[in-house]
Order: C-alpha cells, then structure tokens, then sequence
C-alpha cells in the first residue's frame, strides 16, 4: 500500500513547529510492509489543502492527513473536505459528547467555537478522538481511504495506533513481508564503515537495502528487506547480517535500534548495579535521557548538576586543589565528580561530565568543545577528554551521548 | 519569492529521523517575507526526487533540496540533477581541498567514496560547506534557481546561513515587508482564548492574521502582517496589539517568543539573583533546558535529580516523617525539596518537582500524571499540584514547563 502524509499548518511552514506527525506515522505504518510514498507540508490555504489532496488520492491508495481540524480560524480544512468527497455537514452527537466530556474533565467552560467541532462532513465515518475535541474522520472514494486528523502530536499518536491504523489494516490487509534491522555501530566515520561493506553491499540480493543513519556519536546502519514469504525472507537476512558481523565486528556497539540509554538500563539491570550522574557541561542532559525510560527508577538513584564550583565541591566532594590544579575542565576533576556522586547518591557506577559547551568560556588550551568524562564501576575509574565540533547544543547533545557509551562499554 | 523545499531520505519516511532543516530554512527565510509554499518529503529514489523537482521548479522561484549527497550508496541526487540541467560531471579542487581538509582535522583516513564526494555537476555554481564534506550546489535556469545541499542538519544550518542565503537575497533582493510579533499566553484554553478574540480578529485589516500555537502548557500567539512599506505596516500592527493587550490583559506572560526558559534567565539576570533545581519525575529536564541557553552560568548554579527518596533525604535534606506522613509526591516534600536545594547548591531561588510520569507507579489517589510543585524565592515559598494528561514524555514536558512557568510567575 502507498500512503501519502498531508501535513497541515502555517506554523510548520514558517518554522516555529517541527512536524512529528508524519514520523510517528510512518514508524507505526512502515512494520505492515506499507510505503509511506511522500509527506507534503502546505499552509492553511484552501487552494494549497486541496491541490495537495487531490495528488495524493491520484498517486496513493491512503492519504492521511493531520492539522487544519481546530476550532480556530486559521483552521479550514473541513470545508475543503465538504467540497471534495461532497455533501454538507451534519453535528455528530458522539463528537460533541466527547468535546464535553473532556471540558468538563478539564473544568473548562463549552463556548461555540468548541461545539464548532462536533460539526463533521456527512460523507465522513467519524473515528474516536480520546485525547482532544477535534473529531478523527474517515472518507472512501473509489476504493481509496482519506483520514483527517488532528495535528496535536499526542492526539495524532494515540488516534491514529488506537482507531486509524486498525481500521486501514482491517480494509487493506497486511500483504507482503519486510524486515528491517538496525545496529549500532561505535568508534569509525560514515564514509570508512561504507568503504568496509562497499563489496557486501553490492552483493546484495534483490530486495535487500543497506542505509546509513549517522547519530551524534555513533552510526545506525539499517538493513531493510522486502519479499513474499517471511520464511525466505528473514533465512537470507540472517545469513547477510552474519558475514556483516564479521566485517564490522566489534564496533557494533548493540544489534538492536536502541538507544545508547536503552542499552545502559538493560546493562544495569542484567548486572543488578544502580546509576548516579554527575554533570557540569551536559547540564543534566544524561540525567533527563535516563529518566524518559519507563522503568528507570529500579536502577536510576539520580544526579547531580554541579554547574557551579561550589556545587562541585560542596555537594560531590571534589577537592578544592584539584579544581586549582587542573581547573574545572580537566579528567582529575571529572574523576572526582563521578567518584563522588556514587558516594553522595549510594549508586554502584556514576558517570561524569565537564566541559566548555560555548559559545563562550574556551581558551587556547581548553577550546569550545573541550569535554572531559569519567566513569567510576566497582572495576574501577576511567576517563578521557574529546574535542567536540559544532555549536552549545551539539556539543551537548554529543557528549551526553559519548557518556553514555563509555558507561555502556564498561558494562558489557 | 515562493520557497519549495524537497527533503531527501528514506530514514524520514519510514519515521527513524525527523526533519528539522525544513523547519530551519522556513525560519531563516520568514522574515525576508519569502514563502516557503511547501515542504516535500521524498524517498532516495530517482523518479521521486526528479518529480518532486519538477514540480517545484513549475510552482516556485526557489527550490532548495535537503539529503541525498552523503558518500554513501543511498544518496542519487547528484545524477539526477545533472540529468536535469545538463552537462556532465568533474571534480572540483575546492571540494577535494574541503574534503581533505576535515579528514585531517579529525584524524581520519581519506577514501575512494570520500573522494567522490568532490565531483559536481558541470551545470553548477560550489558553495562553501564549512562543516562536511558534501558540496552545496547552485543551479539557475529560466529565472529560478536550485540549491542542493546535505542532509546534515548543522552542516545546513550553517551552509544555510552563511552561504545560501546571502547569496539568494542577492539574487532575489528583498522587496515586501513582513512583520511577526508573538505573544506567551498562559492560564486559558485555546478555544477559550480564541473566543475572546474573535471580534479583534474579524475586524483584522487585509494583509493581517492571527495563528494559535498551543504548547504544552502555554499558548503561543502569533500575529503576521505583510504589506509594501514599513512604517504604515509598524504603526498599523502597533495599534492593533495595543487593543489585543486590552483583551487578552495579564494572562499575556510575554511580549516576546521566548521560551519559558529564556523568561526564566532574563528575569533571574535583571534581579541579580541565582537557580537551583530539585527534580524527582522531572528528571533533570528543568535543568538541561536552563543549561541549554548560553551564558545561563551567570545565574544557574546546579541541579539535583533525586529520583530516589534516599537522594531526597541525603542530598536535599527532605525528612523521613515528612516522605512517611505525606508521600514522595506531595506539595510537602516538593517544598522541603525546593528549601534544600537553595540551602545545598547555595541560591537565591529554586523549583522543584515531585510527581508521577508513569506509565506505572499510579494509584486511585494520585494516578499517573498527579505532579507537585514548588518554588522557593527570597519572598517565601508556595506550591501547587496539577494533574497532567498524556503519556510519560508529554508528563515530563509539562512539568517542565509549568514549574518554569511558576518560577517566572514568582519572580516578574
């Protein structure tokens, strides 16, 4: 099946949102061996919506579309839909039941640009909306399918997993076979690792996609694999990913697309240990990612953001001679911040970060960029100082993400 | 001048990466007055991303491509545009000497595929790419004109600004005037808001519109006019705010598109005073985002993430009577939290969160989603506990934003 994205909004168009929408759909459609063909972004303007759909019904079999369905009036999307698939429009009682129910849950006042919601085309099937007021609307012609959602990412994400895509699955089946895997592969630049696979690569079989995803610090390789029988399938992509292994070998850091948190709360959990942080550059960063993790309270004591010398001193331990000796920014005081955070926090490994994430505060010696980490296990302490490229939140970014490796490399 | 921007990537659509350089451009381009008419999404395939081209090229003045010139098997856009503007291929010595010149920088080897990178099409104008080996490239025909360049979103975002853009607004000049102003509205919802509005806003003169922009926790309001000289647009948009301030009255909590954040630092930095934070369901989140912004070092001393209650007691001094009487989640441990963490990390101010994120650790009394709340400021302390919808990142968020919010709302 080809699926086209429409995705509504003067917001996105002028840069002040970032889309998600499409994304998350296609990570939920793209496992049913169903293509996700184009996403097109257009403004809130009638002759944009329409012209947009109208290509997306002529090239694929499902169009989706998100935004354009508030109740304020940058919002116009029912009406086009009125013209395309025809007829009026009609209130939906279970539409309007839920835009009460969920004012009244929210304690909010209904007012009449709210009860504008429960306003739907006739041509439409209204699916549930369980997270918002705007109704989820299902239009068919000609053997294609139209859903209209909203444009509030967690509204999408749950409408479209709970009611859409069941729904599409049910009308379309779940026909031909794909597999993808990804590995995560550590310590060797994008052009070296595709210079290593460049002979297994044009060894594939037909059906058989090899793709680069560099990260911050690490790259995704992905194998995509399209086909007939799963049988078949998943036989030859064991053997290929097997003479891949043996190419790549040990730079494959987890052969599975997690991320390097995902790997480390897995390590702590097969090996029984508990985590503390100690941040000065990444600003509690390491800590946020860790704590996104559901579950991550069995092995997570906490952290500390010592983004001050007196916190480093006072609450983590760190000597004051150390930070005169060697300052802030060096691997001895990183050394003392991860030693004393599993001190202060009662955790078996902590790592450590301090840094000159810029734009100001680099010198000569120490430029913007300079990160210094450690990494205290009941092994042992290590440490090491990288000099990253690119502007405060890359250099953010990538050395949370460094930290994390470390720890995990220490761990496996 | 209308903008089409072609993103080039399987990774998008099968949602393991999100777009971010679209966004960018739209917003680097907006306040030229240039339109950006229409983002498209295309996979790494010939007949997509010609197609998509073309149909850009017949619809806009400028077409710019993001993706598809990485070293690697997956990227083809370099051949379809020399099919599509003609000529052949050479190498070009600026590229190369680029391309050798970030090899060396970070040690690593250069290769065949590396090489490769150097060859452009003949048809083509090379800008400058400063932070990656892929060329930006300048194609002109019949009046429009199209820039290809890398996926990379640094690499374009400088690229973008340093390069591209100038060069375009020498080429297209910059010729109507647009202003945005966006408003932070907090405390009402967006229908409710929008209903208050709605005679300001029918009576908006031609060339003026509203958008709402809701975030998690907060409304951002954003107000376009267009027209052809800048004084009468300036005074005309002045008035018109001036009667949106009389309506909307002191739920506006900033005349600026600020992040609550950047409110945060401005206003820490105008009294003189100093941040800490104590964070249980939040993470580390508040902190990250303090420490995001450059020059936050002046006001921001640190943060503790004490996930676990011996955290909260060791660290930040909360009482075993008070986590056995009233619970980790309760407005009276976020307070002994907030007063520890001024007291330990030595500030002026501090904020704390203590709550449920999920998606388990929920009961019939507090489910999922109940976050306490507190700020500690030389003026006293207060506190609050709200009741978040969504799942465990919308939670996280939220809080986020909400305990930053109260800490401005404290201190302006």
């Amino acid at each position: 099946m080809d699926v086209s994205v429409i995705v509504i909004g003067d917001e996105l168009l002028i840069g002040q949102v970032v889309d998600t929408n499409s994304g998350d759909i296609a990570r939920m459609i793209t496992p049913y061996g169903w293509n996700v063909r184009e996403v097109k972004t257009v403004h809130d303007d009638a002759s944009a919506i329409r012209e947009a759909i109208g290509d997306a019904l002529s090239v694929s079999d499902i169009v989706l579309t998100t935004g354009g369905l508030g109740p304020t009036k940058d919002d116009i999307t029912k009406a086009i839909l009125c013209g395309i698939f025809g007829g009026g429009m009609h209130l939906d009682e279970s539409v309007l039941a839920n835009v009460n129910d969920i004012f009244r849950k929210r304690g909010l006042q209904m007012n009449e640009l709210t009860r504008s919601q429960a306003m739907v085309p006739d041509a439409c099937r209204v699916l549930p909306n369980d997270l918002g007021t705007a109704p989820v609307m299902w239009f068919e012609r000609g053997g294609k399918v139209l859903v209209a959602m909203p444009g509030v990412p967690f509204e999408t994400r749950h409408a479209f997993s709970r009611h859409v895509l069941p729904a599409l699955l049910e009308r379309f089946g779940d026909r031909s076979v794909i597999e993808h895997r990804t590995y995560v592969v550590v310590d060797i630049s994008e052009s070296a690792l595709a210079e290593q696979l460049s002979e297994w690569e044009d060894a594939l079989p037909a059906g058989f996609h090899l793709a680069y995803l560099p990260q911050a610090g690490y790259i995704r390789l992905r194998i995509d694999a399209v086909g007939a029988s799963r049988d078949t399938l998943v036989g030859t992509l064991e053997e290929l990913l097997c003479s891949l292994k043996k190419i790549v070998g040990d730079r494959i850091l987890c052969e599975e697309d997690l991320l390097p948190e995902q790997m480390l709360m897995r390590l702590l959990n097969d090996h029984g240990l508990t985590m503390a942080t100690a941040e000065s550059c990444t600003g509690g960063n390491i800590a946020h990612r860790m704590t996104m993790l559901p579950g991550v309270s069995d092995v997570f004591k906490g952290g500390v953001v010592a983004y001050s010398n007196d916190v480093k001193m006072h609450v983590l331990g760190v000597k004051r001679q150390t930070l005169d000796a060697y300052g802030a920014v060096s691997e001895q005081t990183a050394i003392e911040m991860a030693k004393g955070a599993s001190a202060a926090l009662g955790a078996d490994v902590a790592v450590a970060t301090s840094g000159i994430a810029g734009p100001g505060g680099g010198s000569a010696e120490k430029p913007v960029g300079t990160v210094c980490m450690a990494v205290a296990t009941p092994e042992g302490v290590s440490s090491t100082t990288l000099h990253l490229p690119g502007d405060r939140s890359r250099v953010i970014d990538r050395a949370s993400t460094m930290a994390l490796i470390r720890l995990v490399l220490a761990l496996r």
